[in-house]
């Protein structure tokens, strides 16, 4: 093992935290992107390069063992060309579903996995009929390339649909787009899971996650569900997983609206609401992630207590307050500050959902972000 | 704090370990070894230069915030030389005592640690009478850069006496020589700790250890000893640590014998019985190092349920028998195999330790290695 090169498409900071992950482990690391400065290249050697260079492609693929992604937008045909040259996981058809939330949403249909109404949207005329059979807000997106809240635009009267129509109606012909009913829910969720090879599947317990302008804020894990809940969760992550042959970490995210869980959206890769994983579990999303992609034995997913990851975003802010807690870990990815960025993020874990409520308000009042946590301690107090 | 950059002389697996736990925080890291092959340089980058090259260290100097160490044998004039341009990390003076097996033991005596009987040696005469004094066996060593069992003479006769003279007297200029009478002791145990500059200290749980010739083969934590034998052993290390005004980890090797608790060596850095801390505590030894060294509050040192350390040296096993264990960690330091070179670890845990002791006999079955766990699965199906 100890001679193997993982090559990441994408370097930022999930490919940071894998280079970390498995550098313990003997790993090696080549690192694809686009941006000379990607955080992942302090660690590990980075061709710079457009995601769709084949000459860049075939020298990276001809210095790594197997690929994997750290980004989902990569494009579904450069990952299919690598796939023919090295091993690539998760699979570029996997890449395919989940870069199309038309064709992703379709599946989860098919496997009867409950989710929220949604349309293919081709016309203006049919942004309004699909608008008043789903009833307002509705919320209209891109079919492809969205991220963290890029690329969409939430109707929230009827009046809304010539200036819904107006911002992304040009994106029909290039990108397709979809309308989604929006859901009134109380919680969002995400299980972070991950399957091997041979078809082992390990879940971890499922996170609960507050966002902000459409970006993570804040996550507890174990998520305050039902025992029927949690396990109706895990088990269509499973469906969709054994469906798909998938190999490595995935997140699917789901709405619970009155004790229903409607699914959102899946991430084909290590996901921000796993990062707790690294303190809180015996095994990390990203030891997993690699376990999977190199066909070694998946690790235990358990987790000890309760744990809070805190998203920075934009510019990091004092440790202090963070490493003053008896369990507070503090995460830097080395990036430049820059508005809306992840920057880092902060784990807090205690065996006490009570104690981790505390640290988490110190911390908030510290810092000035009783904001962001307030969902979090909330959350830990009414378990 | 992402700003900071931590300068390690010696870059071999300590300083391999720091960085892996550093980078997180978003530290950033420069190595310096004589060696261009240190398994360190994988993951930061290395200046390669004698411990003594002036010239190369103040450029080594130029680019750190602080210095630290991985290796406690650097020549001490060189750690103060550093020391007037750059904060360094324990502090030379406390490196110039832990070199010196003489200086050190002094030192237990002076703080009311129990030790075995010692004598500074400066001829054969000496020798003969000291070892008649204390009863044989005894051993011979050098005061100086002894490690792992090397510059070192067991005496078991009188007959032995020649012998051991014409093996290491001449080093009586050189390095000093100090005899040590022998301990018939019942288990080995480290206490590894760390201070912080503001007098806070910490300690893990008392580990237990087993050598094969000289070197760390297996440690298990916490170890088995009375909570007196416990607190007596952290009481010493906190005695020494708060005379020596130290900063940083470091572990003091204890034997135990009927009860009583004598002094071994300590070192005046992080230590191959704390790796399981990687995995067993809310925060590792390196982690902790490094927020010593650099000012920040110390993380807290519990852990969670027993773990076992199993070290490979010379050449790395098949990964594959650890990570099917629930909690079987990894650890490949990169190198070359090599005799009596330690290339890596593994850390098993588990909350139960009869558990954990079954999954060791696995482990040891599987590997063949029966003889290396044997010791480890008997202290924890006797605790």
């Amino acid at each position: 093992m100890s001679m193997k090169t993982v090559g990441i498409l994408g370097g930022g900071q999930l490919a940071r935290m894998m280079v970390l992950a498995g550098a313990p482990m003997g790993l090696r690391f080549e690192l694809f992107d686009p941006a000379s400065d990607a955080c992942g290249a302090q660690l590990a050697p980075l061709t710079v390069g457009a995601f769709d260079d084949r000459e860049a492609l075939a020298a990276f693929a001809a210095k790594v063992d197997v690929v994997t992604f750290d980004f989902e937008n990569v494009p579904a045909e450069s990952a299919q060309w690598l796939a023919e040259r090295v091993p690539v996981h998760p699979s570029p058809s996997v890449l395919a579903v989940a870069q199309d939330r038309l064709s992703e949403k379709t599946l989860f249909q098919q496997l009867d996995i409950p989710l929220p109404p949604f349309a293919d949207i081709r016309s203006r005329d049919e942004l309004a009929a699909k608008t008043a059979e789903f009833g307002l807000p509705c919320i209209l997106k891109t079919r492809r390339l969205g991220y963290d809240g890029k690329g969409q635009f939430r109707l929230r009267s009827e009046a809304d649909i010539d200036a819904a129509w107006d911002a992304l109606g040009a994106q029909v012909e290039k990108t397709g787009l979809i309308l989604e009913g929006f859901v009134a829910f109380q919680r969002e969720v995400s299980v972070v899971a991950v399957r091997g090879s041979d078809g082992s599947f390990r879940a971890y317990p499922v996170t609960g996650n507050w966002h902000v302008d459409g970006v993570l804020s804040a996550s507890v894990a174990p998520a305050r569900l039902s025992a029927a809940e949690h396990d109706a969760a895990i088990g269509h992550a499973r469906r969709l997983a054994d469906h798909l042959q998938y190999v490595g970490v995935f997140a699917l995210e789901l709405f619970c609206r009155d004790g229903e869980l409607l699914a959102n959206e899946m991430a084909p890769r290590v996901h921000n609401s796993g990062h707790w994983t690294i303190e809180g579990s015996e095994t990390s999303q990203f030891e997993n992630h690699l376990r999977a992609v190199l066909g070694l034995p998946l690790g235990d997913t358990r987790m000890l207590g309760h744990a809070c990851m805190l998203n920075w975003i934009g510019a990091m802010p004092d440790a202090g307050a963070v490493l003053a807690q008896a369990s507070g870990h503090w995460h830097d990815y080395g990036k430049q500050p820059r508005d809306g960025r992840k920057v880092g993020h902060a784990t807090l874990r205690d065996d006490d959902a009570g104690a981790l409520a505390n640290a988490l308000e110190q911390v908030g009042g510290t810092l000035d972000r009783q904001a962001q946590v307030e969902p979090a301690v909330h959350a830990l107090r009414t378990l």
